[in-house]
């Protein structure tokens, strides 16, 4: 868990702000739209996402792990400390989850100004029938003692960020990380899980933005202390400057998306329809609380009209909603946007955070109809 | 085969020119990018990459398939018109091929000024496993005329550019479509092609740059005279103007990347390295020759030494190299280029041209020793 200090090597991107305070994007964010793989909007068709047009978020690099030698430690404040190897994990109990995870900057580059960083539109999502052991029955056979805060969750990711050298790590309350829904899983949509999805062993945590579900894990360990690391106080925080502690990012929040219909224009991505009756549809979820509405605004918003919701595979995967439109010529903007069973409603526009999380306003598709 | 002409309904980016006189990226250019899959080169270490790292580029939206109906349709100047089922093309001839895979336009956003269209850096490569059933015995058994010129290859995917309403469609001479070691693919890396590569059946053409490689395949017509779509005529020209004919782009040519080493920072990606023998590696292609020379310059290309090659797994396929440097503190931008056996040696910086195709200059990696 020790984070070493590193002095700053590298170039500041930008002002030295942090934000964006123009339109054009800056290379560095180039960068890292190329390295992570958002999924085109019309995958939104298959209720399980192929497992190469799943999301991708990768902090630093993908790393190799060789998979004789890897072994899972848990660690800290336990009565017995575990050193498993992989075959030993998966001799475990198992359990298959269809969980929809989004990453928490989704819709960065859609706030202004814009945090430098990686430069989500709409895409960071995906859903993917995870499989693995519960989380808590190895933190039992451990014997998490009663003095521990906090499970730490350490992979094998190795970078520099916010000038520090560091390992990804994030915590979870005991409370949390012994949840029922919490996985240790190994497998993604019924195959090993790929090198870029945490090969060979990726925490997974329902409901949560995906910067909690820990990839190539190393490492679990129990402490006293709410876990200070780079990822948990300075990342990941609703706050409005850079310095503010803000309230912590956990939870995804409601949102509906629809498949752009029609057939796109290569370079604007806007939609050409045939007049006639169209069948909008797409997934909306709200993390671990259900979603209770969907609506549709073929007027920018001025007026909304309900869709049609089906099933959802789990309490934490998205679920379909459709809504027939009578199409006729003319240029639109289409809105959709989603309830959840706590009453709260997809905004518009989101209030504006520093880190460009958590960014579920409403989205927008234009459409010429001739 | 048919191109219905379209009114200009999509707003245009930039200035009119198709070139962006900015650094910084546009909104369109970013949509794409976030749909495009690059792969991180950290993934150079798969002699095969994993399906899910494979780079995509998708000029529409990915169809839809339904494989009950889907039919391959064999037509134009043939004796005897075929139409196939997927389970009747399975039952043919069955080939695999390593093949490294390259989009023509990797590289086109180190370009200045830059065409507004997809952004590559360097990431647009992969290697997969192709497996499928040799075009030429198809073409073989249809009966081409003696007549034909051409073999038209017409896609599923539908979209507007360059004021067109069209399917992707590509074609090859008579000659080139009768090769070897062209493919009727439907399978990769040993599994049914995935949506986003094709499914269910795709062309797959060894040593040229991924465009001709046409996915989602509906149609294969031979034509008397050379076929002059858009993706043939207007798209993929090597030329200095958005008017000029210049010449149509074919082969992918000498290419060498890195793993970029050490651990990365976060934002630019820039490398950490510790003092000491670092061995740098990556992989080298030229299309359908072969990598004769691969050098290493780690003084800005003042000075290059020679690195060691390993294997390929096809004459189609990447190879590994590798160089050990000692590695000294201080600031380095690292340098690789490959040559090829026609004599070929790869530019430190390749000749610009309007589309952004074919940009083989040598990569830069910043990493700071310490």
């Amino acid at each position: 868990m020790e984070q070493k200090s590193a002095d700053k090597y590298f170039s500041t991107v930008g002002d030295g702000s942090g934000l964006a305070q123009t339109d054009g994007l800056y290379k560095e964010e180039l960068q890292l739209a190329l390295r992570n793989r958002g999924m085109p909007l019309e995958a939104l068709r298959y209720p399980i996402t192929p497992t190469g047009l799943h999301y991708l978020l990768i902090h630093y690099d993908i790393p190799a792990v060789n998979p004789e030698r890897w072994r899972l430690k848990i660690a800290g404040l336990v009565a017995t400390p575990l050193d498993l190897t992989l075959e030993e994990i998966k001799k475990r109990p198992r359990r298959t989850i269809p969980v929809t995870m989004e990453c928490a900057g989704n819709g960065r580059a859609l706030f202004a100004p814009r945090r430098i960083s990686q430069p989500w539109l709409l895409e960071a999502i995906g859903t993917a029938e995870w499989t693995g052991t519960p989380l808590r029955t190895i933190l039992q056979d451990a014997g998490v003692s009663a003095d521990a805060a906090e499970i730490v969750f350490t992979g094998l990711d190795q970078g520099v960020e916010g000038d520090q050298i560091q390992f990804y790590q994030r915590s979870l309350t005991v409370d949390e990380a012994m949840r029922d829904e919490v996985l240790l899983a190994y497998e993604m949509n019924g195959e090993p899980l790929p090198p870029q999805h945490g090969y060979p062993l990726r925490l997974v945590m329902p409901g949560w933005y995906g910067m909690a579900s820990v990839k190539w894990l190393d490492r679990i360990e129990a402490v006293a202390e709410p876990f200070q690391g780079y990822q948990m106080a300075r990342a990941y925080r609703y706050s409005q400057s850079p310095d503010g502690p803000g309230e912590t990012v956990d939870l995804i929040r409601a949102r509906a998306l629809m498949i752009p219909p029609g057939i796109p224009d290569f370079m604007t991505r806007e939609r050409l329809v045939e007049a006639g009756p169209v069948t909008l549809t797409g997934k909306a979820w709200a993390g671990r609380v259900s979603v209770s509405r969907v609506e549709v605004s073929v007027d920018g918003g001025s007026t909304w009209s309900e869709a049609q919701l089906g099933e959802s595979a789990s309490p934490y995967a998205w679920r379909t909603w459709t809504f027939v439109w009578n199409a006729t010529p003319g240029a639109y903007t289409l809105y959709v946007r989603a309830s959840d069973a706590d009453g709260n409603v997809q905004p518009i526009v989101q209030q504006w955070n520093f880190g460009g999380y958590g960014n579920n306003g409403v989205q927008r598709v234009n459409v010429i109809v001739r």
